[in-house]
């Protein structure tokens, strides 16, 4: 998940929250938006499945350390990966 | 998370594994592309959020059943939600 950092502005999920959420339910607090990417690794281990994602994501680019965070969570799948 | 159900072509996914992954591994078999939304929610249990921004998620249309699936995960933050 690749998302704003804290105190960054996010409208896309300040928009989702105060003209949509609020309409319905007022028990949500925040809304964040930010991308989703799941890649399927083909290691042994979660931790080396987290390493290689995070290299990709940092050497390659796919978001800014200025402005975004990332959040990596690995899953294993057996004759698969995550 | 918000991303194209299996079956369904992924654009962002292919490219980003095609044209960037691929340059610098062969371990990653899969990149699947999709929204990310974060809710903090001022609930008591997991599973009272988990109902709750499905129902947002579903009656909201914020994605489309026809060609998306969601993925609906909690976690408890003392002092906030999620």
């Amino acid at each position: 998940m690749i998302i704003n950092k804290e105190g960054i502005r996010d409208p896309e999920g300040e928009t989702i929250k105060n003209y949509i959420v609020n309409k319905v339910t007022d028990k949500v607090k925040e809304v964040r938006a930010g991308k989703y990417l799941s890649f399927s690794v083909d290691v042994k281990e979660e931790s080396e499945a987290i390493e290689l994602v995070k290299k990709i994501a940092y050497e390659d680019r796919l978001y800014n350390p200025i402005v975004h965070k990332i959040i990596v969570r690995a899953e294993k799948i057996e004759n698969g990966g995550n």
